[in-house]
């Protein structure tokens, strides 16, 4: 396949996930997004389950390109950034529909080893990138010195899932679980928090933003 | 239907899910659990999504019933002890199985009105009870004075959604979260925390506690 033509059908299954979930997803469903026809997409994927495991695959690479970077003076900028992105995604038209999808996806992996296996894999690669930005805060004193990187950033990722799961499941906005998520990194984390008097209260502009 | 009745569909249901997950299950399969026959089971519910609805409004019961009175002799206490087995249920031998359900349901929630509701229902009893007995602990003192009830208690059960969806979708312990959310309650929430000077570490023997 070329590049052009994996990219089509990737933005196709974004698409055809949106508007049918994963349950009653059909490969035609996915062609009728795409420039392809059905039989193409038979060609390159045996059914559902394998064109999803290359999609979530696509997912994960295209997750670690964005953010091999992340903009940010510092690394408590960096670590309030990504978070940032990761609880309230740019693209916020689709963004519940695809919530929805990945949670239903979420749902099969115990079914499912090679979805379990993609969906570790992007466990891992978010874990290993807040990890890494609360290591170098670490080192340049920005966070308190008793801050773990790696227990610091299972939370944050089991927060993530939590507050995605709670979006689809009781329809309650992620925004929300930002504005904690940024106290959290200001009052618990900083080496300058608010430990040192001034209570779980925070000043950020984060949190004036409504629910 | 008789109180014996509701029970034995009840338990027929939570085994059934547990042993078929939510998508496979049919009425059959919570009969063949059951004393009572399919046709029995048709005569009082319309069918699965009935049968789950109500079999949701059941556990809601249930867990309202069960937490009416959390043991402790503190709020601090008591917080740990809801936390503890909402996290770590004292049936854990299906609870894998069952959690994998659950998380089913939650990603039909947008699809389906009346599981909606459940949940919603489900989650504001959640966040009622942890906020319940922060406002007790915050009145006796053993909370940081800016420590707000409703807000913790959403924060706390936004980890407690994460931790379950985690488990089902990368397999990773709820174990896990426990140990933090201890540390949370006790260095963060905690009047003589760890804000007094040591640092997020904690010396609960929660934290013990393997993975």
């Amino acid at each position: 396949m070329t590049d052009e033509t994996i990219d089509d059908i990737m933005d196709a299954t974004y698409c055809a996930l949106c508007k049918h979930g994963y349950a009653e997803l059909t490969m035609q469903d996915i062609a009728a997004e795409s420039t392809k026809s059905k039989g193409t997409l038979h060609y390159h994927f045996e059914g559902k389950g394998d064109l999803l495991e290359s999609f979530l695959e696509y997912l994960l690479d295209d997750f670690e390109e964005r953010t091999e970077t992340v903009p940010g003076e510092t690394s408590v900028e960096r670590l309030h950034e990504f978070l940032d992105e990761l609880l309230t995604p740019s693209d916020a038209e689709s963004a519940d529909e695809f919530r929805t999808a990945i949670l239903e996806i979420k749902a099969q992996s115990p079914y499912n080893a090679a979805y379990r296996e993609r969906l570790t894999e992007f466990d891992r690669a978010l874990r290993d990138r807040i990890a890494t930005i609360v290591a170098d805060g670490l080192e340049s004193g920005e966070f308190r010195d008793d801050v773990d990187p790696d227990e610091t950033a299972d939370f944050l990722v089991t927060v993530f899932h939590g507050a995605q799961t709670r979006a689809t499941a009781v329809d309650r906005s992620p925004e929300r679980t930002r504005r904690y998520v940024h106290e959290y990194i200001d009052d618990v984390l900083r080496a300058d928090g608010a430990s040192g008097g001034d209570g779980v209260s925070t000043n950020r502009d984060h949190t004036e933003a409504g629910e």
